[in-house]
């Protein structure tokens, strides 16, 4: 999320996502949320940086392991596999012995959480910046990818939206955020559970995970099809703390641009989930938020029924300033 | 190589390296040169930290990414595993676009020399240092391990040791380092092919490569094992270009606890390996430098056949004033 759409870091990003044809061995290459390898092992990596991600004031450093770590994690939300192992590099100021060890124990309870392990990782010093990355290594025989969704199929999300970018807000403005948008920003719950039940249920059609805000995810799933995501505005689930703490507009701009929710977004045939039962039966919310439609791009139909596009992208935390 | 041996960043890096317990789905937990996964996966993690394990003033960005890949890729040579992908994990400064299709280019030339593909990675702005984490998966149906070397084995290394360290003194001390040991430094080699071909042999008895130093990792071979390694002053491959450039005395200082010559150390039964025959066939030099002895830690035998314990542990660049 901290860089934002556009600019030469999705340039950059696109060029690092490796070539398009994968080597003997791997089943899915660059361009989804994670690689396929044989034998159904799916693997992502997940790069936090010190005032890019997160200030280390707004954290404690066992918050900034976890956050990073359930971040990571979420790619495999994200592809419907089962979390088994992760690796985690540190790269921590100074001597930092007790800060490594605390970021470490941040890592080691997100990842045990999903009864995943850590089974590797590097560690280093750093001049400046706190740098955690997480690469993840989870397993699926059936991984959800972010193509295949089909003009008429719905749109889903899992959750509320916007917590976590409310509390970004705050800090940025010098405040401090209530603590259940703090919680969604320092905790977030990679939404493991839920995306195997979907998978299993069979009504997957496209799934990725909400990083870069709904608005930008949701044109990733669109434009791996083809076609054009329409959300509507009624029907978003903006988080009822967010609005409380910065009105609706504030709110609903986060919820739609905001990244960091780390739900679930994904597509499904018209008509083929009952909503309300999963949602009872996960405890999560499930909102149809929108339909895909002929066309490109991501369009917003508004509360009073017109339908217009709106800028691709998510929502950059820290873009003024530090270009 | 960077933190050196003791201290708190031993403790810390024992502690990151997992739970003794692997997961379902993992073979071989932390504690070895890389995980391996059912199926034969092997997969390990590597930090490159700028000032810490490099210095921008000595490498070209190219050169940041070949050498931060290459010494990744040398943990799958010290499994005997094959390369097969990479996660490369860029943090570089500012908008820093350039810099970071240079790094990125230098990442997968050190990827495609070995006929592997980088097959997913991240990107962000680094407020400060250049970060580079790369995460190499590659497969083998017989991993090499660090334990399983005897009492009476012999430890042989592979190419010559002490150039990259011999660079790195000569940079610290403030001059510029001849062209043989710059490219000991900026493009190291990891033996790969050799590891595969000593694999198929069937000599090897313990595996690892030399990121620490020769008498750190004939160390971590012995330490495997509950014995003790001795290695032979007069029979270390010293670099000829280290001798030259640094006198007799500080190449093999280097030889000995310099890190980052990438070279393979391995444990034999006595007179398994026929060195001079397979030498030839790979055209890289093989050296009986010690062999595993009753006891404990790393000792050296001298010119004068008296054997000492050596210092255990490896060799910190930047040590001096930057703990």
């Amino acid at each position: 999320v901290s860089l934002g759409a556009g600019g030469e870091f999705d340039l950059i990003r696109r060029f690092l996502a490796g070539s398009p044809d994968p080597p003997a061995g791997v089943t899915l290459g660059p361009g989804d949320d994670a690689a396929v390898l044989d034998g159904g092992w799916v693997v992502s990596t997940d790069l936090s940086v010190e005032d890019v991600h997160f200030r280390r004031s707004w954290l404690t450093a066992r918050e900034i392991g976890y956050r990073a770590a359930a971040a990571a994690l979420s790619d495999l939300a994200a592809m419907a596999a089962e979390p088994v192992g992760v690796l985690a590099s540190l790269a921590v100021p100074g001597a930092g012995g007790v800060d490594a060890f605390e970021v470490n124990s941040g890592v080691r309870a997100a990842v045990e959480a999903l009864r995943a392990a850590v089974i590797g990782g590097d560690l280093s010093r750093s001049p400046g910046p706190i740098v955690v990355n997480v690469t993840v290594l989870g397993r699926t025989q059936r991984p959800a990818l972010r193509a295949g969704a089909r003009i008429g199929d719905e749109i889903w999300v899992t959750g509320t939206l916007g917590a976590a970018a409310s509390a970004v807000r705050i800090w940025e403005a010098g405040g401090d955020p209530p603590a259940d948008l703090r919680a969604a920003f320092t905790r977030p719950s990679p939404r493991v559970r839920e995306a195997l039940r979907l998978a299993e249920s069979g009504v997957l059609r496209a799934l990725i995970d909400l990083s870069d805000g709904l608005a930008g995810d949701a044109g990733h799933l669109a434009a791996a099809a083809g076609i054009r995501a329409v959300l509507l505005e009624r029907e978003l689930p903006v988080s009822a703390a967010a609005r409380a703490a910065l009105g609706d507009a504030a709110a609903y701009a986060a919820a739609l641009h905001g990244g960091e929710d780390y739900e679930l977004c994904f597509a499904t045939a018209p008509g083929a989930l009952d909503g309300s039962a999963l949602a009872a039966h996960l405890g999560v919310p499930l909102t149809r938020v929108g339909r895909m439609e002929a066309g490109s791009g991501v369009w917003i139909e508004g509360m009073d029924g017109r339908v217009g596009p709106i800028e691709r992208g998510g929502f950059s935390h820290f873009a003024k300033g530090q270009a």
